[in-house]
């Protein structure tokens, strides 16, 4: 039994006490790859942005809305995990200044400066430990298969699941599974099935040879 | 019998083909709101943005993303439908550009401009007939109740219902019905039963004496 960290959802930045940027992550994902593990025996900690959906009830899950929250509470939850699934897609930018009231109609055009967010799976590759592992997610629109070798790469992630825009928010997905050895194996169906394909690759690359060595 | 419009939900604006400009409403009210205009035995067209909750079976629903698409929509149904009751909180900025691949992380800060958007209930306002009605929703963070008075005339409604922040996604709310007299009733409690008071001064007010000297 290994216990194992699962990102999910979307996360929110706040312009002012009523808009944020956003994107349309439903948790469907991340519920299925929580099910999944589940299903497998393991314990999981999901660290959701506010969504929909419910997560298994076997599941501890810890609720967020920013980046920032999302990085802080996976941070203090990765050292008790052998590993972390970032199936969430966290906000990049968030505004500079969130205004504390509404931002009003003036008329006329405006502009609103954004700065980055942190990158919570970059941020759990830089401090896993050997026994430990993590598995990215990527959502490119441009040449999608180098760039996410080269997330992979940057993150120091031990895989990296390729999933298109259309994946997001609903009920089937079609994903390539990229391994540490740039073999690349597709999935394909309702995510339930797609997260055990995913799960199985996890289970065959990382937690089995890892639990061994590491226990 | 009447045909009502009822916009729900919040909008989305796309500053690329991931991120979106929205807010937190969930489209419960307006699904409540239905509810109630159908109980009371009318026919309802509600015309939503993204949301994860289900509509009355009883009620016809157009979906749609962008502000822009909800008002072409709520001006296309509209003049066959006696009143309107605008629940939606439709994005009121927009970016100038909509950038046709994933912004990608740059290292620096930004800026992006934004434009506004269509309103909705003012421009039903202003195509309004005598014998039709529209009811305004206002959400205001300083000076409610003023505020709220101003968007009324601003946008030619016969009711506005102001409500707090808070209300937004919860299943609770506490408003105030404000009335072209500019009485003040308030409602609080279970949104199920919030939708009902409106929709009983609605039917008091707009519906009962227009129905009657209209038809």
């Amino acid at each position: 039994v290994a216990k194992i960290l699962i990102t999910s959802g979307p996360t929110r930045e706040y312009l002012d006490p009523v808009r944020f940027l956003s994107n349309g992550s439903s948790g469907k994902m991340g519920a299925a790859m929580a099910a999944a593990a589940i299903a497998a025996g393991h314990e999981v900690v999901v660290i959701s942005g506010p969504v929909a959906i419910a997560y298994p009830s076997a599941a501890r899950v810890v609720w967020v809305t920013t980046t920032e929250q999302m990085r802080d509470a996976a941070v203090e939850h990765f050292p008790q995990c052998q590993g972390a699934i970032a199936v969430a897609a966290p906000c990049d930018f968030r505004p500079v200044q969130i205004q504390a009231q509404k931002i009003r109609k003036s008329g006329s055009r405006f502009a609103i400066e954004f700065d980055e967010t942190p990158d919570v799976i970059a941020e759990l590759g830089r401090m896993k430990q050997p026994d430990q592992w993590t598995v990215a997610f990527a959502l490119e629109t441009e040449d999608p298969v180098s760039r996410a070798k080269a997330k992979m790469r940057a993150k120091r992630a031990d895989l990296i699941v390729l999933n298109p825009p259309a994946a997001i928010d609903g009920d089937t997905c079609s994903v390539e599974i990229i391994g540490a050895d740039q073999s690349i194996t597709p999935a394909h169906g309702p995510k339930s099935l797609v997260a055990q394909a995913i799960f199985q690759r996890i289970e065959t690359e990382l937690l089995g040879p890892r639990a061994r060595s590491s226990r």
